[in-house]
């Protein structure tokens, strides 16, 4: 039998509430299905973050504390704007990226793995009205429209609730098809937008 | 001009994450979007409480403190079991509803609506697991299979991941299709569940 993966969540202040509680929904999901998955949120300092639109969250564990992962899923918002110049932060994500089965990134997190030296030479993609900026920077390969893009063993999802599709597809990477299902099946994923998003 | 729209997202012990956290961040979105609605948080009591699949959260602010709201939506979870039995909860939900423009649900909320005798002869859903449940407290009308149920002001929503598409469709209903494809799109909401649900 596999032995227990363990995913770790990066909270930071301003970090956006569906970029990471997507993503914790499915894996926490999947804990209870496999019972063999743990997910844990991690933050550089102990106490509550107030994530970008307001809502107020404690990590379950420090970077300092954290235990050894096998995934690690980066989320977006404005917060990455200052985390990219945390040397505390970004160091942390480059060495635990290094032994990491998987490295993910969802909606502008990209620009906190690409801080990292973790996206050369990738195909890439990152919240729709942040795709020019993340391609200035330069050494990726911008793919837009993808809901998600998987290049070695690194996947990197569009913006906010991405993150869903995204980790379920890790789960059937991780575990099976069959599995990922029962999950999706779990928190009735079968979305029916009201609307289309194209303004 | 439409008065400013006062969003209040019920937290309890054991509310389920995503249930909470898809409709926070439509809601919080259509407040960037729109800077004519306010959405908060709100518990029974002051400090962190643990949600089901395990995040700390702090709530805006309490239900004695807690603004005039024209919008009351209940998430779902397995703290649903014991806040049907809360009075001080169920109370507040049956006072506060009284004076709202809409009364909602997501998941296992519907327990508590229900509990608050405010699904009284109505059509509703809930998750899917739990329909015969729900059914069998009698007074109401389930439809299965309905992503989220409209009648009258009130408007129950099925699992977890629902939350998202009802509060999108509130959005439509509470402004205009133009205003929740804005906000449909800033959380660039174009699912893409790589499997279909069905197990």
């Amino acid at each position: 039998m596999k032995s227990k993966t363990t995913v770790g969540i990066l909270l930071f202040e301003n970090a956006e509430e569906l970029d990471f509680v997507g993503p914790w929904e499915v894996f926490a999901s999947a804990r209870v299905v496999t019972g063999n998955l743990d997910v844990v949120t991690v933050s550089e300092k102990e106490g509550p973050i107030r994530a970008a639109k307001g809502m107020q969250v404690i990590a379950d564990t420090t970077l300092a504390r954290a235990p050894k992962l096998d995934v690690l899923l980066i989320p977006g918002g404005d917060g990455r704007r200052k985390e990219v110049d945390n040397e505390v932060v970004v160091s942390w994500i480059k060495k635990t990226a290094a032994t990491c089965e998987w490295v993910t990134s969802v909606c502008t997190g990209a620009f906190l793995l690409h801080r990292a030296g973790l996206l050369h030479g990738k195909n890439v993609t990152t919240h729709w009205s942040r795709t020019d900026e993340l391609e200035a920077l330069g050494g990726i390969t911008l793919r837009r429209g993808a809901r998600y893009v998987r290049d070695g063993n690194v996947v990197t999802a569009a913006g906010v609730s991405a993150g869903i599709d995204m980790s379920l597809w890790l789960i059937g990477a991780l575990f099976d098809a069959e599995t990922a299902r029962r999950v999706q099946k779990s928190i009735e994923y079968a979305p029916a937008p009201p609307y289309t998003a194209e303004v």
